[in-house]
C-alpha cells in the first residue's frame, strides 16, 4: 500500500463528510473494491464535489452516439495532453475494462494517431485534442469531418464536454497533485 | 438586439426546461435585466446546466481570501488566453461592476501583466496562467510564491480551480459558439 | 483623470518638441479632443516619431481594396495576438468609430474567428495572423487564398504591411509600457 | 497474438539477416522470451541496425553515475514528450523490472514532475526533457544544477546522450510506426 | 548574377522613382559598388520607403551605448528567429565588416547564445529575443538585467527598437519573398 | 586559428585514440585538409564515436533517391531549426560543395520555404521539418505526398533518419559546446 499522501491538501475522515457524498463513497467502494482517491480529495468541498461529479456522470453515463469506452479514450487522449497522472492511470484503467483491450489505454496516452483504434475514433480524439489544445479555432470544418465520421451534434458537444470536463479536472489534480490509487494501474490488464 | 444565434446548438423555450432551472433562469433575469445567454445556451442538457452553474456558484460566490473582484480577475485573464469572446465580454463587464473600475477588464484581457492591479493580483493572474496553459509544472515554488503575497493553500484552491472551470467554460462556449448578450458590452463603463 | 505614468522613459514637454511633431500633436488634439499618448511617448525621439507616422499614414489613410475600418481590424486583431495593451484599447476605439459598431473591436480582440464579421474578413484577419506569427511560412496558397475573396496584390500587401508596422508598435509599447489614455475606453461604445 | 503489422516497412526473414544481426536476434529472444519488435524493424538496414545497438548498448548497459533503472527514465520521459508509443511501452517495461516498481513508468511516462522518484531524478529528467525540446539554450546553469545533485559531467553527457539517442528511436518508430509487442505491455507489473 | 525575381511584387525602373529614393539609391549604390534588392522593392511605395529607411537610419547610425556591429548583431538574431533570408544575409555581411569578424554572422544565426560573443552582448540579444518572441511580458527585471550589462535606458530603447523594426522588415520580406543580392552572401567573409 | 575551446568536454590527444579510430581521423585530415572538430569531440567516448559515424556513414554516402548534395539539405534544415552551430556550419560546408552553389546553404539554414531549391526538395525538407518537429504526427498523407514527388519509400525513411540523426547530432553538439572549425566558414563560398 502506498504511503505518499494521496493529495496536497488534507482529506477528510469519511465520516466527516456530509450523508448524500458519504454515501456516494460508499457506494463507489463497494462496486470497485476501493475509494478512488479523486473522491477523497475533492470531498474536502463538498459543493464542489457534488458539482464535479454530477457533470461527470451527466457526460460519462449517458447513452449517445459514443460508446462508454469511446467516452473513456477522450479522457486518457485528453489527459495524456493535459500531463496528469491521475486521469492517465484511474481512466486508463477503466478505459482497458470498457474495452476488454488490456493495450489500448497505453497506446491512446502515448499517441492516439498510431493506436489500435478505428480511423472514427481518431477523428473524435483529434477532436478533442483540439479542443484540449486551441477550442478558439473550432470551426465549420471540424463540424463536417465527424459527422462525416457519423457523429451527430449531440455526440460532438459530448466530445467537446468531456475533454473540457477532464481539462477541468486535469487541471485540479496536478494543482493539488492528486495521487492515483496503486490498484488502478493494474486493472484491466490481463486478458480475461 | 442582436439577430446572430445564440450558440450552434438549438435553445429551448424558458417554458420548456424543467422547474429549478426556469426559476434559476427568471432569478437571474429580475436581479441583471436581461438572461445572459449561457444560460440559455446550457439549459438544453440541464444535468449540465445543474453541475456547472453549482460549480460555478460555489467558487464564485463564496468568501474567503480573494475578494468576488479578484475572482473575476482570474476568469477574465483566463479566459483572453483561451480566446473565449462569450467569457472575455460577459466576466469583462462583472469585473467593471466588481471594482467599479470601468477600464480594468481591457487591461487584463489584454496584458495582464501590465494592467492597473496590484504586484499581489499580478501574482494571482500568473499562477492562473500557468493553471490555463502548463498546470503539470505546478510545483511548490507556485504556492511559495503566492503565500508570499499573502494567500493561504484555500486561496490558491480557489485561484486553481476558477481557471479550471473557466477553461471548461471557454471550451464549451468555443465548441457551441455561444455569444455574449449585447448588453454586456457597454456595462460598468460608465465610472459612477 | 489618471495618474499612471504615460510611459516607463520620460515624456517631453510639448513646448520642447520639434515644431513639426508639435503641428502634428496640436492637430491631433484638436480632432480628437485629447493627445493619444503614444504621440507624447515617441516625441522623445522626434526621428522615429516621423517614421512611425509617416509609415502609419502611408498604410491606414490611404485609399484601396480594403476600407479604413478593415484596416483597423487588422491593428486589433495583431495586437490582440501581441498583447499589446495600447493598441488593443486605441485601436478598438477608433474601429468601433470607423465601423459605427459597439461591439465589434471587443470580438475581434477577443477571437476574431468568431466575431460579426464577413468571410472575407476572416480571411484578411487569417492572413495577419499567420503575417503576425509565422510570416516565414508564408506562400503561393496565402495569396490565391485572399484573392478568392478579392483581394489584389496590393491590397495583400496591405495587410502585410499593417499587421507588420503594428508589430513593432505593439512591441514598442510593451517594452516602454505606453499607457492608452482613459479616453479611448468608451469611445465608439454607444451606438448612435 | 497481434495481427497488426510490426511497422510500415517491410520486415526480413530472420534467415535472411547478415550473421551477427542473426545472432544478436537470437540472444536476445533466448534472453527475453521474445523478439522485441525494433530488432526485426531496423534488421532490414543491417548498417543502421548495428550503429543504432552499438549506440544503445554504449549508454545503457555502462557503468557510471546513472543506475540502470536511471537510464531508462530519461528514455521513458524523452519518449513520452516524443509520443512514441514503441518506446514507452517498451522502455516502460524494463524501468519496471530495472526499479523492481510497478508504478513508475506510467508516472514518469505521464508527468515525470510528479512520479515517485528523487530531487535527484527530477533535475535529471528536467534535463532530459531540456535537451529533447530545446537543447540549444542549455548553459552553465544547467551543468551547475546537475553538479549540485552529485551528477559529474560524465553523468551529464550520459543523460544528454541517452536523450539524444532515443530522440533518433522515437523519430524513427513514428516514421515507421514501428508497434511495440504485446508482452511488453504487462512486464514488470505485478509486484514479486 | 541571379536570374530569380527580386520580389513578388513589380519593381520600378530606377528612373521612374521620385527624385529623393533615386538619389538613396545612386548613393547607397556608390558606396556599396550595388543596390541592395531592399531599397528596389520597397521604391514603389515611395511613402513606405521614406518611412522604413528614416526608421532605420535613426536607429542603425546614431551614437549611444551599442556599437554598430553591436546594433547589426540584434538585427540578425532578430531576422534569424523570424526566418527572413533577406535580413540574415544582407546584415550578416554588414555584421561581418562591422565586426571585422568573418565568422560571428553565422555563429549569431545559428545560435547567438553559443556565439563569440561576450556576456553583454547576450544579454542584449537575450533580450531583442524576448520582445521579438513575447515582448508583453517585458518587465522590471529585463530592465534590471541589461543594467547590470551597463546598459542605459536609452540602450534599452534602441534594442528593442531595433528587434522591433526589423520584425517588421522581416515580415515584410517575408510576405513578398525579397531577395537577397549574391553580393552579400560573400561580404566580409575573408579576413583582412 | 581560433583559440576556443573545441567542446565542453576534453579532447583527447589523437596519439591516445584506439587504432580504428585514429585511422578514420588521419584519413578525414587527409582529404579535407584538418579535422573536423566533432571527430575530436567525439573520439573521447570510442564506442559512441564508431556507432555515431556508422549511422553517419550508412545514411550520407549511401546512394539511392537522393543526391548527396539533397542530403545535405536535410542536415542543414534541420539543424538550423535545433540551431546547431556546428551542423549548420559545417553541413552548410559541405552543401554548398556538393551542390556547387555557394548561395543554398545561408538560404536554406535560414529559411528553406524561400530558398532556391526545386519543389521536390521543399517537400523533402518540409518532412524532414515533421520529423524534426512532430514525428509523432506523421502519417500516410505525409508518404502520399512524398510519393507524388517521386520519392519512393526507402527515400522516405532516408529522409526521415537522417533528420533523426542529425537530431541527435544537433543536440549533443549543443549539450558538449562543440565549435564548428574556422575552415568551414569559407569552403564553397567561391564560385569556381
Amino acid at each position: 500500500m502506498s504511503t505518499h499522501p494521496i493529495s496536497r491538501f488534507p482529506v477528510p475522515d469519511v465520516s466527516d463528510v456530509p450523508e448524500d457524498i458519504r454515501d456516494i463513497i460508499v457506494e463507489v467502494q463497494e462496486k470497485t473494491g476501493f475509494v478512488p482517491n479523486v473522491f477523497l480529495a475533492l470531498a474536502r468541498r463538498p459543493e464542489e464535489f457534488r458539482a464535479f461529479f454530477g457533470y461527470h456522470n451527466a457526460l460519462m453515463e449517458k447513452e449517445g452516439g459514443l460508446t462508454k469506452g469511446e467516452r473513456e479514450m477522450v479522457v486518457v487522449a485528453t489527459s495524456a495532453i493535459n500531463q496528469c497522472i491521475y486521469c492517465v492511470v484511474a481512466h486508463g484503467a477503466i478505459l482497458r475494462i470498457r474495452e476488454k483491450n488490456p493495450l489500448i489505454a497505453d497506446q491512446v496516452a502515448a499517441n492516439y494517431r498510431k493506436a489500435d483504434i478505428t480511423p472514427r475514433q481518431k477523428a473524435m480524439l483529434a477532436f478533442a485534442e483540439k479542443v484540449t489544445t486551441r477550442a478558439y479555432e473550432i470551426n465549420d470544418e471540424d463540424y463536417d469531418r465527424l459527422r462525416k465520421h457519423g457523429f451527430d451534434d449531440e455526440d460532438i458537444w459530448d466530445i467537446g464536454a468531456i475533454a473540457a470536463l477532464f481539462g477541468l479536472s486535469n487541471r485540479m489534480a496536478n494543482v493539488a497533485n492528486i495521487r492515483p490509487n496503486d490498484e488502478f494501474y493494474l486493472m484491466g490488464r490481463v486478458r480475461q
